[in-house]
């Protein structure tokens, strides 16, 4: 486990217009005033765990190692799942285990498709937050996040031990990754996300697709790569973004509105 | 009054698409570059007094005692109200005298109802914010967070004595609590805002009804409370949120949407 | 070139439903732990300069000198352009050299209308960000920000030398200030922004006009200046604001709503 750096980051579908938000950040300079912290999004769409993954996934891997990244998303509210604490050797995972913590996984212990438990491989420890003295004196039923979740990552942010936060785990629900397999370079997948600027970012990781491929979305047929938005104006464009996943952008507009592209939609990957 | 503790948080109704909020944690920074700054909300509804106070209200005791809290929302932009500056037993509270600071005041300071001039009880001290060192060079007519409020707050945050930032006030205005009374379990009261989910939060604080209640609202009937938000699927539920207000949720959606709730909806609550 | 402060801004068109700017922060912080970051703003329209012009030249001269002042928005994204460091005697400048840097060059480096490229005057420094040990191990094709920008200006903010970043530059691509030129208080401008609350920012600067003046848009005339935006409840006026910019605003509601503006629409002003 790296040693902690003192920087802590959340990702929740609070939004921003109420004060959910900062009363995370409160309670984590309560409990370690010296703890700097990144909000990585707030805008995850509410309870969603593929769209927590997409974040989590293209945000956490720029952070150095020793981080506590926080996920407030609970796919399953209300149903019985514990508060869990993760170390693996890049990083402290706090949140609900329903699998949002899966980016932070090692490869061996997430399923190859759907939410699964998994054992708990060597060099990966995990504790249920129990009673611990570090949560709020009063605990909400409905914002653990504030009142368990941000005081124990702070905690954990300012160097106090995984152990003492709870009781081992054997193991964890995790998920599987986002990437459609494609054998042969072949694939159906579908629109992971659609950014600011129209991209739609797909399923499907650049590295395992042939040199030359084609996409088909919609009825449009794509060929692809290219390397940058700016390779050809006003058309459509396969490229591989910043996170590695193939791209449906549209030089110089938005995509999504040029090419009627929506979150969800049935995308094909073969060579050319 | 507590010790500075160098933290500031800002509450306003600037939004986050224009540079105000950049030029207010500007201020702060170039008056006292170690001051931590927490923004807790910038979309209060523009000039907004009540949403200003339910936002604070729930934001505020989640942090620890000695920081400094900034509201620039002007409900009364244009009257001749002065800039303050207030020191509580907890906090330090910066912003126009306009009832705004209301959620940091004591109990005992606070009108039933509307706003009112309130004397300054004995363990708070408030100073109307006159020519001090500590502005901006040039002051702008039309923002005076930037160039008064933020470097005033900055200085207290680490550690100016208030007293130095301008003369004595034996009076401020205060708004009332949000809460609408109950006695014997009953009320009427109304939708203090509808948050990201889509729950409705009421002027009721679920402390003060009945163990069993019945909320009446846009000719819904639900009864409560239950626990969580999880505690049952596709229905409308009551409950006590985190931040001690009545909830109206709707089992893994939204109880807006679900029931056609908007800001401002009479709700009656009573015994059952 | 003032001593670096350890402080640094990003203005992005990134928006915050993504996690774009997650990433710019962690590759700040995974360069140089210690500084500190203010988000200007990321709500530039996309690829948009004179949005991005406005909103920095509205906040960065809040800031104390020293600070190091990143833009990540690219107007010629795909046209071949350098990524560029630039020193002046106030700050430090990071970002695709297109113009967009504007805000911070001395006035004697900017051209009267347009963009051009300048020549580079005594005081002022300016390196092509070339292959530096800052950056990132691997550069991604899409994602300069990340892998380029907010690693170098990092850097420069915890005291990198500018030369040790890339080699001398003789022109910068500079754009012309917004402001409108008003011969004899006189000249036909735009709305340059609309803000949160309705208020319709003009290019035209206050102190560039006649002490009354008429302005002229969309078929209304407003008589100005008043001083602030409460001078009169109700109806149409027309001030300065705290960017120096002269706006059309309305007594106690959104003056975009209730005299039909537009950014961009052609205003008109002259003495009366």
């Amino acid at each position: 486990m790296p040693a902690p750096l003192g920087l802590l980051t959340f990702t929740t579908d609070f939004g921003l217009q109420d004060a959910y938000v900062a009363q995370l950040h409160a309670a984590v300079l309560r409990t370690a005033p010296g703890v700097r912290i990144v909000d990585i999004s707030h805008a995850v769409l509410p309870g969603d765990l593929e769209h927590t993954l997409f974040l989590t996934e293209s945000a956490w891997p720029a952070f150095p190692d020793g981080c506590v990244h926080v996920v407030v998303v609970d796919p399953g509210v209300g149903t019985a799942r514990p508060l869990v604490a993760i170390g693996t050797a890049a990083a402290f995972l706090v949140g609900p285990d329903t699998g949002v913590l899966s980016s932070g996984l090692p490869a061996a212990m997430r399923p190859k498709a759907g939410v699964a438990r998994m054992p708990i491989p060597d060099g990966v420890e995990a504790v249920e937050i129990t009673d611990t003295p570090v949560r709020a004196a009063t605990v909400s039923a409905t914002f653990q996040g504030r009142d368990i979740l941000a005081p124990v990552a702070a905690a954990l942010a300012s160097g106090a031990p995984l152990t003492a936060l709870g009781r081992p785990l054997p193991t964890l629900q995790a998920a599987a990754p986002l990437a459609t397999p494609t054998p042969h370079g072949r694939g159906r997948g579908h629109v992971l996300h659609i950014d600011r600027f129209g991209n739609a970012i797909t399923t499907f990781r650049g590295a395992d697709l042939s040199s030359a491929f084609r996409v088909r979305v919609r009825g449009h047929t794509i060929n692809g790569p290219v390397r940058t938005y700016g390779a050809a104006p006003d058309r459509a464009l396969a490229l591989t973004g910043s996170s590695g996943y193939v791209e449906i952008a549209w030089g110089g507009a938005s995509a999504a509105e040029r090419l009627g592209l929506h979150r969800g939609d049935a995308v094909d990957v073969e060579p050319r």
